[in-house]
């Protein structure tokens, strides 16, 4: 296809009916838009700012209500991992494991994640280049696993404020990987002193359309319902009505783009 | 017209053969391309890192040649001016003024700008954010001239690199001016040890793109037939053969822009 | 002297009572502290966020009140100065100019301020390095004048903070110019939404601790007896009662540190 | 004790000879300089850039040797751990848990470092401010163990440079807790594309000293006697013949400085 593919879900599993909801809702759109979608929920939230936040239902029954959404809408899925002893078990349930970006450096979970002959899509830490982010993928491939991803999910920009760095997009191409934009986290705003990360969830589209326009391959957004009563990050997350004319919009530009690619 | 508009010309007046081959050769591409085209030039590098650097060929002379473009081809021509008491002088030549980033918090100089008459474009300092160029907007209004645009040239990030946030081009529209991107300096390396700025131009379409995909009503580009052997920011300029597959493309993907603002 | 040199006073000459009753007590504490002490205040603020803000009571009334506190206190005095053309007139007046960070690579102006003859201090720019202010140290050698001084006031950290690198004061030294430590401006946040730069006056001793410890030769200290009350800068000076405690530490942290130099 | 405690040693558990000859030169040294010494090794290297690079001995030999140094020469020991099933096992060796900067916001590992009743040395990420870290502090005291220490080790700054702020030692102080510097780690140049660290191993009194003056507890400082040939590391860390000269100027400034908080 010379579409993006799109990762999309809520931030966590925080009940089936809401994952069941966002799932049935995205695909219905991405079916009707041609976009290759994989379902992303996080099972568990291993690195929240403060220890009294929502972290999950458990990790079982997150994994298993995620792998309940891919069975019924066939859809492939995703989820976080967050130690090596996690991957094996997190593999029986999910198609692509993700790399947190705190963790990117972390030799044993990338090789533990390697080795479950999954798809690993590690996310750029906050505090590395995109061209240094081929020692990760060098650590994935002697592992004897060449099926990854990398994520860019902004770069520390004073403490309080995120930057994306659309360099990273062709200079990550270049370790001969698709690359997607998260374009729900890269408008963090980290540090504040309430411990709830802040937002700009109105420039989604902003980061959206920069990305596509630069090449990016897939594109990462988080999406609720109401994401005021979101669990975690609903600072950020789009609203689940604003999906389809957003993406409405990137599937123009991308149509543009690859035109383009194809010439040149 | 729906299409961005293209300031662009060699980094400094360098000699009456090689403003009036560029000059030439973008207003063709421009005519054919149907984009509004502002030809640029410095009469006088006035910041320049080290003080053996090569300035000008002296002001009367440098605005002198950028008039004589402008009245040959039929076009509005911009250049930088540097103090309060050399806006008067400079506009006699040229239709806007633009003040360097570094500048761009100095009254004095906004004033002086802004009681010409003429079109003042800001550039946006390595050290501001986009929501607080208000103030420079400001200035320039109070002071009765309502002709302002913006300018994106990069953000400082570390001491040796630059990062272009591409959510200043949504902000800084919310001024109420058109907000350009500047291709050229936005890729710079500075505080190089050598005192000679080093730069990335293999990003420059990156950038662009990037740009126009955000709603940039403007891109800025230097160019030149020989940027190996230019006076000044060699290693940042577009070779001028490189300039019309680049700009066909952003005129693509800006028809597609086009087309989306006016359906939303 | 082993000791530091004080460049301290209020942000800009308000009236001429305050400027009096600024400098007759800090001349005093610094007589009774052995320290060196150079009188300071802006006789214009050029480079105010907002235009609505206090710039000043005119060049010529400013100045003259500064060089009346020089006279009356017997005390070397310094002020910024902001184009070319106000160098000779403001070297009638004062000892030392000050060369603001935003303006430390306009070459025009580093020239006219080494031509009076006067010392230079130049501070360096909140987007430079340390090792790269070796080019403004050399626009004013070439130009015949080797009385320099360079001051650290803090890099870009994000947009709405500054970060104060302590490897520029080893760094600076080795361009062979005192280095000066401004524990002012450093502490400064810049681009608030309000236009009105706020500050963190309590870590002044933090800076100034620190400063001393690595080695720099001058501190600069901006003071008020109502910093609340100021017309600029009042949310970073130092109340003028908390001067001299602030100075008794500091020149026992320098009676060590010139020990230890002195050993090694 | 008035002065400041030392955490240092060789990066990695390279060899038996090797920590106990430094363990023998640095035990010696503080007892001299009546400093209280941890003594300091990684027994693995979970973040090596490279997946080629050196990660250790082997988890049970690295820490049988840390401990047999800290029995041998009746020291206290440290060394980091990276996943929440390491903690037990290594608390069984060693006195003190580090926590890569890296980890620092894993809820897990935190948690099983606190478990184990052991004090916890949380590094802040490059990512975070100081104030911040009181959510690490939080995880840890809410697990029931109050004995938590926050070491600094420079914050990102552009890519392939950190910055340590100072202003986060009197910030993490406010956390109630021990704050320490890491002279070693701070002085890092990340991101470089051969994927071995660099660094600037001649400003480790620079920071040093400043930490001391602005009220640092400790320093964590990376020795080794011969750094061109250590396994990991080698461009920061200090010569270990290098290491007397310099405790003995921080001791001095360490005693201007609890004098002058005894007085105020």
């Amino acid at each position: 296809s010379n579409n993006f593919f799109l990762i999309a879900g809520p931030c966590v599993v925080e009940s089936e009916d809401l994952v069941m909801e966002v799932a049935e809702t995205v695909s219905g759109i991405c079916k009707k838009l041609e976009i290759p979608y994989v379902f992303k929920a996080s099972y568990r939230k291993a690195n929240r700012t403060s220890a009294s936040s929502f972290t999950g239902l458990g990790d079982e029954v997150g994994l298993g209500l995620i792998k309940k959404v891919g069975d019924k809408y066939q859809l492939p899925t995703t989820s976080d991992v967050h130690a090596h002893d996690e991957c094996a078990e997190a593999a029986k349930y999910i198609d692509i494991l993700q790399i947190p970006a705190f963790l990117c450096r972390q030799t044993d979970l990338l090789l533990a994640a390697a080795d479950t002959g999954k798809i690993v899509n590690v996310k750029k830490g906050q505090f590395l280049s995109g061209p240094s982010m081929k020692f990760a993928v060098e650590k994935i491939r002697q592992a004897g696993n060449d099926k990854i991803m990398l994520t860019e999910r902004g770069t520390t920009f004073g403490y309080q404020d995120l930057v994306v760095d659309y360099r990273n997009i062709p200079w990550m191409k270049e370790h001969g990987t698709p690359v997607i934009m998260d374009c729900t986290h890269s408008l963090q705003q980290p540090n504040q002193t309430s411990g709830v990360t802040g937002g700009n969830p109105q420039l989604i589209g902003t980061v959206a359309k920069a990305a596509i326009a630069t090449g990016a391959n897939g594109l990462f957004i988080e999406t609720h319902p109401n994401p005021a009563m979101a669990k975690s990050d609903g600072a950020n997350m789009l609203r689940l009505d604003l999906l389809e004319p957003l993406l409405y919009q990137l599937v123009e530009l991308r149509m543009t783009i690859a035109k383009l690619e194809s010439m040149s």
